[in-house]
């Protein structure tokens, strides 16, 4: 067992983790592990949304372009597509896009045929909306885990590496314990999100800056290899808890510091769904996540039913988790949006 | 808002809080606050064991007998009484006397009446046995939560005061965060615990050292006043959930460090079941609890059920809870076992 914070990022502590250095957890668990070159990771959301059967086409057509862009030799080393229908009725389809180096996805944005499509006037008038959320986390302020370590997901893709298993998880406070950063720092959050170009409005580019220490969370689920009494436990037990907790976040998450929601379903190239979903959402700090998940009647029903769950099925699940969790700094952050509506990502709550 | 440790008791940090200075908790709870003058309380378990019917009235003799010594000038401030059938068929009524100075308590345990009672051999061979376990923890060393400011249990009674509502309570840690060592000190667990006199087996008396840090919590509920949909949550969805924890603590408690654990129901003067109830259990750490307090899916279910009662009835809730949670240093701990079986309180587990 070995902690969840890679040798390279231990630094002298002032800050304690939750558990005693004898905490041994009731399973496993494994984080993603990168090359020690690697210092920073790009992790990208690409949206396409739409509204209506009648734009369905040319939304997939536009989605189908952005991952045709992602071939290049500077573009993503992994990406997945997702799809979900937000609270005010539109589709929005994501292509989701990691890099290990920040140096090449600052190469993939500026080649002209990505830069032109993007700045051109033409995505404001479409009829479509577009955006991209881009999170370049340092590695110091991002974590993984994972409940299997023979598959990774998102950017355990591309850092290519899984630890052995880590000893900081399965109990409140370790997803905090896990990030490098929490070492030595509590990861309060200051200022507010900005608007830094446009007004938060359908027909506008607009881009938002966010603010120090904005929490984002991927986490995800797939089922496609659960059988019998485990499928049934997932599909009838879990989700729809999980998906109640999901749509208290997407409707009244901001009262509570959730910028924006979205339980996204993966699709394939051709657009219809695989057995796998995630919550994407972004918060104004990594405290406000903690509380709510600690808190929220939902989240604690996920979370007990879980710990019901693998300890009935003695700890062999098929079923497959994973999440990963980024504190970022402004210059770590970059959100941009075309003809959204506005309560699209991190405008919702801004003033038109 | 105040802080759960009471200003005379905060000194510099060198072990920071879970949650961030702008926490406010979702609903409002409360903390027992003693004079200045208190630095340290007495927490006395005064046990009787007994099994089948025809020992009952000597047992029930017995106990009566320790509550009119109760009545003595230097006796405890608050009592209650309180029964349960262990996990090998014995009852124990238990006496739980609170006293606010120790020294007043010494006095009370030397007077002749009392201690000439204690130390005579008849006590081993009455057919019956008897149990004294002595917590005394320093004020630092311990904190109360209630869910009503209006009426004290336990130690609170004797503490005499109520704090505002405080902030540290809603999340998990948040007990650890409530106790004023916190602050400077993990609690880590140290030692073992010892037999400082007799064997620990029937027709003996033992006399049991504990260790550094062992954990203790009195966690109890009263649902007398509750009616309609709120009585028959508590009776049907959380009081059945609530035993199973108990149970689990009670028969698989040691292999995750809880030495002792009693789900106990108050009775009255004549041994008539009150609408109280409580938990009684022993810890190595405070670490051990919060980890089954946190993983074990019936105790997250208390949590969550909780968490769903209190904003499903708006917080206006009838049902009382509170609790009272120690962590004892060696010179605070004194168990004392008079013809009781070996898996009695902090026998349980020790090699006979």
């Amino acid at each position: 067992m070995e902690s969840a914070i890679a040798e390279h990022l231990k630094c002298p502590r002032t800050r304690h983790r939750r558990i005693e250095d004898d905490y041994a957890p009731p399973y496993p668990a494994w984080s993603a592990r990168a090359p020690q070159a690697i210092g920073q990771v790009v992790m990208g959301f690409f949206g396409v949304q739409s509204r209506g059967r009648e734009l369905h086409g040319r939304a997939c057509a536009a989605l189908m372009n952005i991952v045709r862009g992602f071939a290049s030799p500077d573009g993503p080393g992994h990406h997945d597509l997702a799809h979900h229908v937000d609270a005010d009725g539109y589709d929005n389809m994501v292509a989701i896009a990691y890099w290990d180096d920040p140096a090449r996805f600052e190469r993939w944005c500026a080649a002209p045929d990505i830069d032109d499509w993007w700045r051109s006037d033409e995505r404001v008038t479409e009829g479509i909306g577009y955006f991209r959320e881009i999170a370049m986390p340092r590695v110091e302020h991002y974590e993984t885990l994972f409940n299997t370590p023979d598959r990774a997901e998102g950017v355990g893709v591309v850092m290519g590496g899984m630890s052995t298993d880590i000893q900081e998880h399965a109990y409140w406070g370790s997803m905090r314990d896990r990030i490098p950063l929490s070492q030595t720092d509590a990861m309060t959050p200051t200022g507010t999100r900005t608007v830094l170009g446009g007004r938060p409005a359908p027909g506008q580019r607009v881009r938002i800056g966010g603010h120090e220490n904005v929490a984002m969370i991927r986490s995800g689920q797939e089922w496609t290899e659960t059988q019998g009494q485990e499928r049934t436990l997932y599909l009838e037990d879990m989700e729809p808890v999980l998906r109640e907790g999901m749509d208290f976040l997407r409707d009244q998450g901001l009262g509570i510091g959730c910028y924006s929601n979205r339980y996204m379903q993966h699709i394939d190239a051709g657009g219809e769904p695989l057995q796998k979903s995630f919550g994407l959402s972004f918060w104004r700090s990594l405290a406000d996540m903690e509380r709510w998940a600690e808190s929220h009647p939902t989240h604690v029903a996920i979370f007990g039913s879980f710990m019901r769950y693998v300890q009935a099925l003695n700890f062999q699940l098929q079923l497959r988790v994973y999440h990963e969790v980024s504190v970022l700094k402004p210059d770590e952050q970059r959100y941009e949006y075309i003809n959204c509506h506005p309560r699209t990502g991190l405008l919702n709550g801004l003033p038109a």
